[in-house]
């Protein structure tokens, strides 16, 4: 159990052998066992193994090779359309079609998320988060024919190893947590924080590749550029209209 | 480990016994070995043990006894202010007050927490996600001191039980799960989806409780009400803003 938490390491390597049913239907057993606000479960877990569709997700995940290689892909949705459809055959009057709602639904999924990746870990399977779902969530809510009411959060890539990477590090945990209030960081913590990190020989090797200073500027000016950010976040809020969580 | 899982029960009411130093630190390294966007870590966690704050925190939580009597409450937070003050000091340009970030910043926050509640339960302990915090996020921030760049998600009531509820009921696992594409869902299957919940003896007290003719209008004339989903709405999109999540 404890081994693993502790031992989650992100896989982008996969062999093509498919999961068995009794083990998929277990790691989604899991994910509906997590914590859901007032009992709602207000999301859905759309499990793609098809090949052709994988295919056609594979563009909205920048074709990263796993997403096709890998036999299983999991998009974890905020949906608040299934209970609205439920409350209104009742003659019930749901308002769920507000941002507090998409809180409370991403929240849901991203417990249930998690509840399957560890669950999945626990079988032998490895997996990897896709960040790039919300980079390209309106083309996937397309594909995957996502109703009014449900907008993808991320994705789950899913499958039995091919590599075993090393254990990625972390920053010293006192970054991460505060006792009783937030204690805010003085300049000297923050380069303590990151000291370890910056040092690396992995940085090392990142900085002459890059041809940049420091790791810091391999964020803002390679990985996470603002212009993309700022697209990003328009695009999203779009969808988020579109798909009616903003009738506020 | 699948027992951990597939037995999760939310806790409500607690021992005050202290939860161990030792137990209490490998469940925060749990959280910090969650897959993060990028390896940036943008989420905080704010450990509150002290008397005193969690009964300032308690009237956020509607007073629930729980949030006094547990020994330990956590403040889940996403965080874009440790990594743009790292980046601040290298002299890169960072981009993260926008929404993109607060989604990125919630996922890793929610599923860092995720672990925690896992590895809480694999400790015997119990748990208790309170849904409350984006309610009053704004005074919760106030209490815990949270700078510009990080916002509450959810809290995680934390220590030994003092109650062994059963296991709740779930919707069977075809209402959540999707396979290829979603697959609306016909007026017939929602029926059939929420009968057994719908006619449980608890449904039938609830109704008899509440004067009411169907399990749906409990959940939307007594327990998520449109007005105050919209104030929530209104009241987290301002505290988004201010805390600088909006700058797109």
């Amino acid at each position: 159990m404890k081994n693993v938490l502790l031992k989650h390491r992100s896989i982008r390597k996969y062999r093509s052998t498919p999961i068995p049913e009794e083990v998929l239907h277990e790691c989604l057993e899991a994910a509906a066992r997590a914590s859901t606000c007032g009992n709602m479960q207000l999301y859905s877990l759309v499990v793609t193994r098809d090949e052709e569709l994988r295919r056609q997700l594979a563009p909205c995940h920048f074709n990263q090779p796993m997403v096709s290689e890998a036999p299983c892909v999991v998009t974890v949705c905020a949906d608040v359309h299934r209970f609205t459809m439920w409350c209104e055959q009742r003659e019930a009057d749901p308002a769920y079609d507000n941002f507090a709602w998409f809180l409370n639904a991403a929240t849901d999924a991203l417990l249930a998320a998690q509840n399957l990746c560890i669950a999945a870990e626990a079988h032998g399977l490895g997996i990897c988060y896709l960040g790039t779902t919300i980079y390209t969530a309106g083309d996937i809510a397309r594909i995957l024919e996502l109703p009014k009411g449900v907008i993808p959060l991320t994705t789950i890539v899913l499958g039995y190893p091919a590599e075993t990477p090393e254990l990625t590090d972390r920053l010293p945990l006192e970054a991460v947590v505060h006792y009783e209030k937030y204690r805010d960081y003085t300049a000297a913590e923050i380069d303590e924080l990151w000291a370890e990190r910056e040092e690396s020989p992995l940085t090392k090797r990142l900085l002459e590749e890059n041809g940049l200073p420091n790791l810091a500027r391999i964020f803002t000016e390679r990985r996470y550029v603002r212009k993309d950010n700022l697209a990003i976040s328009a695009s999203y809020l779009a969808l988020l209209r579109e798909k009616g969580f903003f009738n506020n």
